[in-house]
């Protein structure tokens, strides 16, 4: 069951120009800013309605966005929608034959757990399940 | 003001083999479908929470569609904002240096009015603002 679009990624170059124009652009300061020390990426969030707007920006020229944005400049990046159970949810995907770039969820960012579900299994669209963390 | 993000656009070649992927991977079925004649696109909806998922088949070859295809492969097409007046949001966008690619609000699909910001003053992203069209 996917609940909703918990965010939208953006791949950036630099948070320095993009960071003003998307304050223009969503009218909006940012509501968060997190370094996913893992992917050696920087995010910026953005709130609109119950969804968010993610720009990505690679810490590094190996990462995954950096090479993203070698190959197609940036833009939108991916597509995360919520869940209740991600593993449930992994393995329902998995059994429809979509192929999994993390056949089982990893920390993300903005207290999450998170998976990919690879883009040539999904008419080209890098698709990432996400659940909140329960924290005790 | 942008309410909320009303739908994300994904640009298909061929309904027949896009459709039964979304259905799996979104676990439904499509809850509208669409021909948008002015612009010689098919459309197909999923609901996701708030927003929308929208399917986008050319039905030309010469169509924004077919020619996004031929040069970035199927994939994410556009991210649209709903926004209460869509003539004072771009007339702010403007106003903040953004290009339009319409000037003036255009009857779309699903009752909409909308317009199109230019992907180069926005990251790459090509954005959508769509108002309701209020029934009398």
């Amino acid at each position: 069951m996917l609940n909703k679009i918990e965010h939208i990624g953006i791949a950036i170059k630099d948070a320095l120009v993009s960071e003003p124009i998307f304050n223009a652009l969503l009218n909006q300061k940012p509501t968060k800013r997190e370094v996913v020390e893992k992917e050696n990426v920087q995010t910026i969030f953005y709130q609109v309605g119950e969804s968010k707007i993610e720009l990505l920006q690679s810490l590094s020229d190996e990462g995954a966005i950096a090479k993203f944005i070698a190959k197609k400049g940036e833009g939108i990046h991916h597509i995360a929608f919520l869940v209740d159970d991600i593993v449930a949810e992994l393995a329902r995907l998995k059994s429809e034959g979509f192929q999994l770039i993390n056949e089982s969820p990893v920390p993300g960012a903005d207290n999450k757990l998170i998976a990919f579900v690879h883009p040539k299994t999904t008419n080209g669209v890098l698709i990432e399940l996400c659940q909140e963390v329960i924290k005790n």
